[in-house]
């Protein structure tokens, strides 16, 4: 029930390090190996995806299949497809999001947007492809029919309307108005939380989970959904561009209305400090196998940019 | 062996015009009801979404599935899902490829485009959407997990790279260069023909078809895939914006390669009237059950608009 951030350099903090270096380099290789090939046409577009996907950033999603994988024993091959599917969808929103018709963001990780370093055609091409190739990934999984099934439903529902494209309508409608505590925060249950939610079910039902344990989840990846996006409104008030990677203090500036200009920043902290404490009890249940998704929880409240 | 129309007015014409008629009516039916209401939030998406859907349109692709399942006897709620998918993923490419950073079209079915309708942002989100509900509408059909999977799998191959974005992408780099007859098309069996097969290809996999069958729907779906792109390229010198509901003599004035500008107008009927020939000889081994797959030859090539 505190936003104070733990001491560092507990074994348990290092050995997270560890595991997100080596998942995050496992991750890195699958991706490269599935994306198409620049030498193939159009040459273009795919260099576009790859620039889009394999420059880096902080991978949660990915993370947070791998790690809810980890907890029910789901086979590494059909996890690697998740993170490939859940992080293409992600990509591909960021690259739309930073399109001059929506953000209009020149910096993304530090590096030029994608419609900057190429143009807005190819931008939009990539991220249109990307979705679809989320699908693809999905479909080839090495699965049963089943599970791939169940997959492709987790994504799909939410990537659209009501998830990530609904919330980013929502978002879009909101800028220059008031919303209230509770809007806002439907708002980025869709937009951010639903795909966050789907990571650490994909990552579940690749393994075939019972039902309690994907029930238990739930209550997990609502907490860190919600966390996460508490936590990137107070980063963009307290950070700057150079650790953020993109603009910061870019919310206020553009009149957006965030948990931090709703509730204050103290109280915006306080709160994720609590849905911390709250993901942390959802998981009271299992045992040691769900120490990387506690983790998790304590590195999206605790990371700084 | 020729590019002349068929007497029109004979019994099979007639007979597809009815068929036409009642399937359209079912469609608009069915994506009425799938479609999220205006009235649910973010409602603006949703009035996009149903505007761009819901205008009419030739509906080729979904005759083209409901045709092929009618030949396997795949289930009508299997086949309502499939055509559904695959139209939402043909009008999303629709929407993006009218934006300003694309083709900059303003008029679409006689009707302004979805950004002149609505804002740029709004269309983009909404062939995002779209493009997800498609996959959603098959993970939600009522087939086995088994039809289900290789639906989407069938769809997110033809919608992503090495299929329409892909061939969407190399249209773009072909404008104002010289393009041999091969790369014309290759490039359209990507950016059109890709989905066109897998509209044929979809509604057979409703009905879990023999092998058979597929290869034989494979050859039908090439000769049409590719008839449909020669024929609107001979339209868009031949017919008017008001017949086409778009602008025609677009191609031209782009600079862009057609079939026509490659191989002249003559020779561009004479080789759609072969390709009919080699779709309908392509359904040689079936019965009456592929006359709709037949007649659906026919309409592609001889269409006025």
């Amino acid at each position: 029930m505190t936003a104070d951030p733990p001491r560092a350099g507990t074994v348990a903090v290092v050995s997270l390090s560890a595991w997100m270096e080596s998942a995050l380099g496992h991750f890195e290789r699958a991706a490269d190996a599935q994306l198409p090939p620049v030498s193939a046409r159009p040459g273009r577009l795919h260099e576009a995806m790859r620039y889009a996907v394999l420059q880096g950033g902080k991978r949660v999603r990915p993370l947070l299949v791998y790690a809810a994988g980890e907890l029910v024993g789901a086979p590494q091959a059909g996890l690697d497809c998740a993170a490939l599917a859940v992080e293409y969808v992600h990509v591909y929103s960021l690259i739309h999001d930073d399109l001059p018709c929506m953000d209009n963001d020149v910096l993304r990780r530090g590096k030029p947007t994608v419609h900057v370093a190429f143009d807005e055609a190819t931008a939009m091409l990539a991220g249109d492809a990307l979705q679809a190739e989320a699908f693809r990934v999905l479909a080839e999984a090495p699965l049963a029919a089943e599970p791939r099934a169940a997959l492709m439903r987790e994504l799909a529902t939410a990537a659209g309307t009501g998830g990530m494209c609904g919330g980013q309508a929502i978002d879009l409608a909101a800028v220059g108005t008031t919303l209230s505590l509770a809007d806002l925060e439907q708002m980025h249950r869709m937009k951010t939380g639903a795909l966050l939610r789907a990571a650490v079910r994909m990552g579940a039902l690749a393994g075939e989970p019972p039902v309690a344990t994907l029930d238990s989840l739930e209550r997990y990846a609502q907490a860190i959904g919600l966390a996460f996006q508490v936590v990137d409104d107070v980063l963009d008030v307290e950070s700057t561009s150079d650790v953020l990677g993109k603009t910061a203090g870019k919310d206020a500036e553009q009149g957006k209305p965030t948990y931090v200009s709703i509730l204050g920043l103290g109280a915006a902290r306080a709160w994720a400090g609590r849905l911390r404490a709250e993901a942390l009890d959802a998981l009271g249940g299992f045992d040691r196998r769900a120490d990387r998704l506690r983790q998790l929880a304590d590195f999206i409240v605790l990371r700084k940019h």
